[in-house]
C-alpha cells in the first residue's frame, strides 16, 4: 500500500487532464470530485477510475469539449443533454440548474441525458446539501443485479443517493447501490481468491455461490424489494431521459470506444418553502443526537447515520493522505510519471 | 376462511361511517381504498383495518369532520395541515394537490402533517399515474425497525411507494416497507405458532430469532441500507412537515384516544414536460416485455415487475370476491350485525 498527497495528486491530475485538451470547468469538477471521494473513504468510485477516464478520453467515449444544451425547460423541470461529457460536469451543472429552481418554486429536477460515468453519486447531492438544500440523485448503470425470478442480470447497480443538510457537520448522506454489494467488492475477492458470502452474488445458473470467480449476477436487497427499486431508478434515469436503459448501455469497462449515453436524475428541496429552516436543522440535530446515543450491540462503538463513517474516513484521510495499492498506482504511472507523489506510509 | 362481496362489504362500510358521522368525502376514500386494496390482495392495509378505524373515530383519534388547511403554498410545494383527518382523504388531497402543481411546473409535492393511518400507500400513487403521471408516496409509521448497530427498534417500516403509468394495464407499482417483512407477518407466524426465517427479526438483545414470540425488532433490509432508506422517508415525511418522529409517533394499536400526528409525502412529476408521453409509454412497454420475457428460474412461471403479483389478485378477487378469516370478521360483527355479506367459499 502507498498514500498519495491530496494536493499533489489533484495538481498531476489536473495537468494531464489539461494536456488532454479538456474543458477547464470538467477538469475542476473530475478532480474535485474524486479526490473528495478517495478522501470520503469510497475508494471504488474514487481516484483509481482517474486511468480509466484519461483512457475513455483518448478512446473519444468522453467528450472533452461537449456541448451541453438545455432540451426542455419548466418552471421546475428541465432535461439537459449532457453531450458525452465527463458525468462529474454533467452532474454538477445538472445539480446548480436543479438548485435555482428550488429557489424559485420549492423543488427542481434535472433529467441529464447523454451522459457518461459521474462516479459517486454523494457528490451532487453534497453540493447541494452543504448550501442548505435537501437533495436526491440517481444514475443508470451497468447491468449487473439479477432480475428477481429470473437466472440472470437485467438492470443495473443503480444507486439511491439521498442528502440532507445538518448544522454543525457535514450533510447527512445515504448513497447506495441498490445491490447487497457492488462489483468492486467481488472483484476484490477475487483478487483475494477468498469465498464471498452467500448472498452477495449467483452463478451462470442465477443460483447463490461461494466461488467469486462464478459469481455472474448481484443479489439485490431485499429480494423483490432492492430489485424493484432498481426499477425505480431506471425509470427516473433512462425512461425519463429517453437513454438506453439496463442491457442496452455498454459496460463500463469494455467497448471504450464507444459512448455509453448514461442517464441521471437529479433533484433538490428547499427546506425552507416548507418550513423555518432553522427549526428543521433543530429537530435533524434532536433526531440524530437520539440515534446517536441509541444503545449499542455488543462491539459496537456507536449507532451510525448515513454518512456518518465516510466522516470518519474524511477526518482521518485529510491527515494520512489517500492509500492507494500497488497495482493501482501503476496505472497511475502508466499515464504518467509525474506521479511519482506516492509515500509509503 | 369466509367470502366478502365486495359491492355488498361497500355499502354496509358506509353506512357504519356515515351512522357516526363522518364526512362524505372521507368516506369515500377510505371505503375506497380498503376495498381497492383486499382487491389487489394486500390483506394487511384492506378492510381487515375498518372495525380498528372506526374505533379509531369513536375514540377521538380520528377527527370525523377535519378543517384541512394549507399552510406553505408555493408554485411547486405545499405544506398541508390534516387536522388529524382519515389519512385516506388527506392523501388523496394531497396527491390532487400534487398533481394541480405538476401540471403548471413539471413536479408536484405536497407534505402532509397532523394525518393518521392511511392504509396502503399504493391507493394514492395509483390514483395519480392512472391519469399518467409517475408519483411517489411515502409515510412514517410505527418504530419497529431495528437501527443498525443498535439492540432496538427506532425507525419505522416506512415505505417506500414509486408508480409509473402504462399503456395497456394498471400503472407498475412499487409498495414496500423497508423491512423484510411486515409486522403483520410476524403476528401471522405467532397465531400459527410457526418460527420465523433467522433474518426476519430480533429478540429484545438485539439478535436474530427464529422465535416470533420473541421478535421485538424488525430487520431492515440490506443492513445498513434499509435502514438508510427508513431515516429517508422519516426526513421527507415528519422532518419536512415538523411531526413527530420515530419514537415520538404513538402506536397504531394502543393508546387508541391520542391522536398520533403521522406525516406523509407525496410527489407527482408530469411526464409530458420532459418528453413525449407516447414515446415514454413505448419504451415502457418495450422494457417491461423484455423483463417479463426473461429466462426464469426454475419453479418461476414468469419474471415480474412490480405490482404484478396485486393485478394477479385483483383479477382473481374481483370475480371471488374478499377473502376474510372467521377472527377478522368476528371484529366486522362486533361493529354491527349488517356485516353478513360473508360466504363460505
Amino acid at each position: 500500500m502507498l498514500i498519495f498527497d491530496p494536493s499533489r495528486l489533484e495538481s498531476v491530475m489536473k495537468q494531464e487532464l489539461i494536456r488532454r485538451g479538456v474543458h477547464p470547468d470538467a477538469i475542476g469538477h473530475v478532480v474535485g470530485a474524486l479526490v473528495e471521494t478517495s478522501l470520503r473513504g469510497v475508494d471504488s468510485h474514487g481516484i483509481t477510475l482517474f486511468p480509466h477516464y484519461c483512457r475513455a478520453v483518448d478512446a473519444g467515449r468522453i467528450n472533452k469539449n461537449p456541448n451541453m444544451k438545455i432540451l426542455s425547460q419548466q418552471p421546475s423541470v428541465a432535461l439537459l443533454n449532457a453531450d458525452h461529457a465527463f458525468g462529474h460536469h454533467a452532474g454538477s451543472e445538472a445539480i446548480q440548474m436543479a438548485r435555482q429552481m428550488a429557489d424559485q418554486t420549492g423543488i427542481g429536477v434535472v433529467s441529464v441525458r447523454n451522459s457518461t460515468h459521474f462516479g459517486a453519486a454523494a457528490y451532487y447531492g453534497l453540493q447541494a446539501s452543504r448550501k442548505g438544500y435537501m437533495a436526491f440523485t440517481f444514475t443508470n448503470a451497468d447491468s449487473l443485479v439479477k432480475a428477481y425470478g429470473s437466472d440472470r442480470a437485467f438492470f443495473g447497480t443503480n444507486p439511491i443517493c439521498f442528502t440532507v443538510p445538518m448544522r454543525n457537520e457535514d450533510p447527512l448522506c445515504l448513497d447506495m447501490a441498490t445491490s447487497q454489494v457492488s462489483w468492486n467488492k467481488i472483484k476484490i475477492y477475487r483478487m483475494k481468491k477468498q469465498p464471498v458470502p452467500e448472498d452477495w452474488g449467483f452463478g451462470p445458473d442465477g443460483r447463490p455461490t461461494k466461488d467469486p470467480d462464478a459469481v455472474k449476477s448481484l443479489n439485490p436487497i431485499g429480494l423483490y424489494k432492492g430489485y424493484g427499486l432498481g426499477i425505480m431508478v431506471e425509470i427516473l434515469c433512462s425512461l425519463l431521459a429517453s437513454g438506453p436503459f439496463a442491457l442496452q448501455v455498454i459496460p463500463m469497462f469494455t467497448r471504450i470506444n464507444e459512448k455509453r449515453s448514461i442517464s441521471h436524475f437529479f433533484m433538490v428541496l428547499d427546506i425552507g418553502k416548507f418550513r423555518l429552516v432553522e427549526s428543521f436543522l433543530d429537530d435533524m440535530e434532536n433526531m440524530v443526537q437520539r440515534v446517536r446515543s441509541l444503545p449499542t450491540l455488543q462491539g459496537v462503538s456507536s449507532v451510525m447515520i448515513p454518512g456518518d463513517p465516510e466522516k470518519q474516513a474524511f477526518r482521518e484521510r485529510t491527515v494520512r493522505g489517500i492509500p492507494i495499492d500497488e497495482k493501482a498506482y501503476e496505472d497511475f504511472l502508466s499515464l504518467s510519471q509525474d506521479f511519482p507523489g506516492a509515500l509509503k506510509p
